[in-house]
């Protein structure tokens, strides 16, 4: 029975709104005994609301409820998951079923709204009234639900360092030998608490009261900066220009390029007041600058005199995300820059996209010890907009996720023929030439990227050349016999190595207070992830000589006092075995995949994969749909233990494999044309 | 006859209503010949309405309007400015004035707003419609005005480079010489065209299509930048570290500190939608970040060894201004840095805050060769919530005013009780300790003092450590009839000094462009400010030298190409004789005032003051009002021609000259206790 045939034989009265809000019906099947009969939850809920799964579940006071298959679905509903609305429901699911109710709806009801109710099938617009009405009606068990407040109360847990989550954390992720100061959980048992541990106790980030945003430490902006200097030195070789727009974009600016806002639109952030003044024109906040700068390059680009315009500024950008948010990888307001540059030819332009790619690639391996793979985004992944999109791509080893880790597109002429950016042909012909343009960005997700990589069970683990401190040193071996002499020369020991290795260049400082013992001090700078520990006590100072102990692995090092110079050299070495260490994770765990039977199974073996491929957008839709655990629930970020969500294209890999003559699509079985790298990813 | 009754008598119903808008009746008088009966105008609006007298000229049609003095008041409607409502209109006035209507106070009675109208001694509320319809009920010319509008157009216009205050400058104003390019008007005549002129045509900056925002282009932001390096450098010395904070502030914490935040809460910028959806709590765009951090600081710090925290960020912060946008001094959204810093005592505290505004003062001295005047703010014009205030303070010779150029806050406990930032003190007794507090901010404004300071009518001269460029090598005396072979030797001679230069570290550009001819040249990059021309041509390569021009004086050297490392000590003379020359400005212009008789005709001579005074707040309110024109009109601050406004005190300088005994104060005549700096200011 069509949607619109139901809802009139429930007597609901039909009507058009091109406003209506939209909605969604979902199943949810909580886990139960294999012989219990399940109790199906049905979510009502406007589809802007974000319904997490685990939400549902604290609710419905139910175990880990999945979106339920086609099979349970017939068995109640009698029909399937894509024809699933709410005419659907009858009093004959009394008892059998519960109802979730989104507030969102009563509220559109109080407002007099319309709702539009969609299957794959048929469309409806009805009164939110009627429905609520409709659905209080029945006599099946009904719970209304406060979708945003009860958000906010999971990111307030989540805040809590004590959280209902920590605190229900399996006790087989819960570490031994766990202290009170550092990291509780095990990595690879409960990664998200680990992660969140991490960054707030290596003192990297504070969450902040306003959602999705967080507080940069000293620790995580000197990473920031450290990347800031590097980059600005080799783009500023390359020409480019730093620059400042300003944050803020008319609404006819923001919309005038109508499908590269599409993206960006649902997240845009408006400012509508100033103090007690409503603004005339509503004004947004720059989710990404090509709209704000491309009337001025417009403006600015008069002759072909005035090519290549390279310019390139480091702000931050709002995207206000509904989905869960996560330090450093998705958060409402980001730095990042954005370079911006117009060319006169397609090979100038496209020669400077893989220049950036390489200082991209750079900051990752030679800052971060971060490897990455180079490659190009396809079609479906790609840029809005652009002509291409270059990528770096890097990999979660303990989750088993792929991640972007920066892009540089050619934008070819899309842009600069919609604003204009264009010079008279300067082999004089009559024809005018629209620039060739790129853009390219790097955000702070690299941070997030270098933790995740890096650190482990004790806390941080920071890449010696963007350590805030590289180098610790902590006094040793004095004990209550030890005289007031002796206490006094190692002080001035530990002050004059200080001393020392500052002029050497090194990141440095003592950590000399008297109330802590040498141990509580390494697990706390353990935790904040100095590359080095400096151990100097009274038998170092007899050989005259200091222990040095790397954070990574614990190896030690003995080096003479005369000798200091060594320790630049030694943290240049522990970058290299980082780096080593994490790339061999990472081409271990890309594993190659040419049946489609090993694909799922692979990546469920936390890998990304490189699989022969047919190149169409079709297949690789169908990869992803085809990868996806069908019975999960509505996949939220965060939860790493369900990962639900199927394989994207992560990026056809710049270095290929040999493609084999007649190699099939791995899983569409046409020609292959290349290798893409497949993989679950953030 | 009291306002109520005056309206009680016109039939008026007087309400009550607490979210009446408030009004205001301004009476202007035209510039009119010595012996004709002016016509002046009445201006009834809306308080918030910006009713700029250059618009009224326009929309009125008259010359130069200004304030009305009482007695022309008298003459008219037999009140006093300060008891002048509309309630003193009537029939008899009738082609003797006009009325101005603001178009928001016909908005307001369409909406059923009610009005307040103020006078001195009276307060009335009433129904805008009522208001309106007596008003037109008159038999008296009334012109309805949508300042907003208008206030649009006045900016569009500014933003044309033809605009047209541009094509109506006066006469004298404009420079005999001007070439196309170049600048048009004299710095001394018309100086808010000359610097609109300067900045734009010198490519320091250009309009934004959103008001108050402007891009700030290469030119500048390298000036920006080489003050970062400068200035981190030297904090990260102290021990200060960078971080970042969210830009978005939650209303509760923004409204936590109650002093604080009167100054900025008409200026906050209120983000209410995110995409399509309405915000459930409105979130502000931080004005500045003092409640934003010290929550946090009050989590961070939980012992005296947590003390000092000293963090600063760069960032940028937005305040709506409704007054009058002006390039770097003035825009809604600006860079700076801004410092916070947390210590165990006041002393360390104090000394820090010297120790930023010395460097405050080297950014100026040392960087953009800009003389300041050190000090402390008087208690009316220190940081609200703050115990002491020190300050930077500038001159713009052209204009004879201060304008502020950085701060650096003492705030004592204040923000610590109110935020809770305290800790146990370490000599053991029970009490706790709250921190003392510092905040400290320097804006991108430098760049518009420094501009104002050294440009000139040829365009704008940048101080040789913050220019993009610190010299650009033209070849010059090649001709038609010089051989291809001697061009060749003049192009690659002219890239050899490029790359010597670059060695040594000189940023140094070379304009081959064979379409323009040197003169040109000169012109273009003389307007651009680059500090050094090298000039290269035959003859200089016949004796192997070259031939350098410096921007601000046209000083001719002559350098061996031998001796090129002899150009940067040439650019750091320059920098020493463009601070000399402004220092010298400064000084004559910063006049010793003992009685108050030489107080104003100093002041209007383009000077500042130094003057013994009582430290009274009173006495300084007394010194602002009768230090201002009081027959000007409402000050619009763009205006330089009618420094209209009195003289606030700028600060009291650390440098004092002698007190000598009993010497009075330079207003009220009571003991001076300090000389303080008083002048019209920015």
């Amino acid at each position: 029975m069509a949607l619109e045939q139901s809802l009139a034989s429930l007597s609901l009265a039909i009507t058009s709104d091109s406003n209506a809000l939209d909605t969604k019906t979902l199943i949810f099947k909580p886990k139960t005994g294999k012989t219990a009969t399940p109790i199906p939850i049905l979510l009502f809920a406007l589809h802007q609301t974000s319904t997490p799964s685990n939400l549902i579940a604290k609710i419905a006071n139910v175990k880990e409820p999945r979106l339920a298959k086609d099979d349970l679905i017939q068995d109640f509903f009698k029909t399937t998951s894509k024809e699933i609305s709410i005419a659907n429901i009858s009093n004959d699911l009394k008892d059998k079923i519960k109802i979730l109710l989104d507030l969102n709806v009563i509220k559109a009801a109080n407002e007099n709204k319309n709702l539009k109710l969609s299957t794959q099938s048929s469309v409806a617009v009805l009164s939110a009234k009627s429905i609520v009405d409709y659905l209080k009606s029945l006599e099946i068990e009904l719970i209304e639900v406060d979708f945003n407040d009860q958000s906010e109360i999971s990111q307030q847990a989540e805040k809590s360092e004590k959280s209902e989550k920590q605190e229900k954390v399996k006790e087989s992720a819960k570490l031994d030998d766990a202290k009170l100061i550092g990291i509780t959980v095990d990595k690879e048992k409960d990664f998200s608490t680990w992660y969140t541990q991490v960054v707030t106790k290596g003192e990297m980030l504070d969450y902040y009261d306003v959602s999705g945003c967080y507080i940069l430490r000293p620790n995580s902006y000197l990473v920031w900066e450290t990347i800031q200097d590097w980059f600005n030195t080799r783009i500023k070789k390359l020409g480019v220009k730093n620059a400042y727009f300003p944050m803020f974009v008319s609404q006819r600016v923001l919309e005038k390029e109508k499908d590269h806002i599409e993206g960006f639109a649902p997240e845009v952030a408006w400012v509508t007041r100033a103090g007690n003044s409503e603004l005339d024109e509503h004004i947004a906040i720059r989710p990404t600058s090509e709209t704000v700068m491309y009337p001025y390059y417009a403006k600015w680009i008069r002759s072909h005199r005035d090519l290549p315009l390279k310019l390139n500024q480091w702000n931050s950008v709002v995207r206000w995300e509904f989905k869960h948010p996560q330090p450093f990888l998705r958060t409402r307001e980001f730095l990042w820059q954005e370079g911006h540059t117009a060319h006169l030819t397609k090979e100038a332009a496209e020669e400077e996209v893989l220049q950036i790619l390489d200082f991209y690639a750079g900051v990752y391996e030679e800052l971060l010890a971060v490897p990455v793979v180079k490659g190009k985004k396809t079609e479906n992944e790609k840029f809005a907009g652009g002509d291409w999109t270059s990528t770096v791509e890097g990999f979660i080893a303990s989750t088993g996720r792929g991640i972007q880790g920066g892009t540089s597109h050619h934008l070819g002429q899309n842009f600069s023929k919609m604003f204009n950016i264009s010079v008279e042909n300067p082999n004089g012909s009559d024809d005018r030439i629209f620039a060739y343009q790129n853009s390219w960005g790097l955000s702070t997700r690299v941070i997030g990227v270098m933790i995740m990589t890096h650190s482990d069970n004790k806390g941080l683990v920071l890449p010696p050349r963007v350590a805030q401190y590289q180098c610790v040193i902590i006094p040793v071996g004095v004990t209550s016999k030890t005289s007031d002499d002796d206490r006094e020369k190692i002080k001035n020991g530990v002050l004059d190595i200080e001393h020392k290795l500052e002029k050497l260049g090194v990141r440095v400082t003592s950590d000399l207070r008297d109330t802590y013992n040498p141990g509580w001090k390494f697990a706390d700078w353990e935790l904040k992830g100095v590359p080095f520990r400096i151990e100097f006590g009274p038998k170092d100072l007899a050989s005259q000589q200091v222990t040095v102990v790397r954070r990574n692995d614990n190896k030690k090092y003995t080096v003479g006092l005369s000798q200091l110079d060594e320790i630049p050299k030694l943290l240049d070495i522990m970058h290299d075995d980082l780096y080593r260490k994490a790339k061999k994770d990472f081409d271990d765990h890309r594993v190659l995949v040419e049946e489609w039977k090993d694909f799922v199974p692979t990546l469920n073996k936390k890998n990304v994969i490189l699989s022969p491929w047919c190149g169409s957008n079709e297949c690789e839709d169908d990869i992803k749909d085809s990868s996806a655990k069908k019975d999960d629930g509505e996949d939220e970020e965060e939860d790493e233990k369900a990962p639900s969500m199927g394989a994207k294209s992560l990026c056809i890999p710049f270095e290929q494999p040999d493609l084999k003559e007649g190699q099939k699509c791995v899983k569409c079985g046409e020609k292959a044309v290349t290798y893409c790298m497949f993989g679950r990813s953030y």
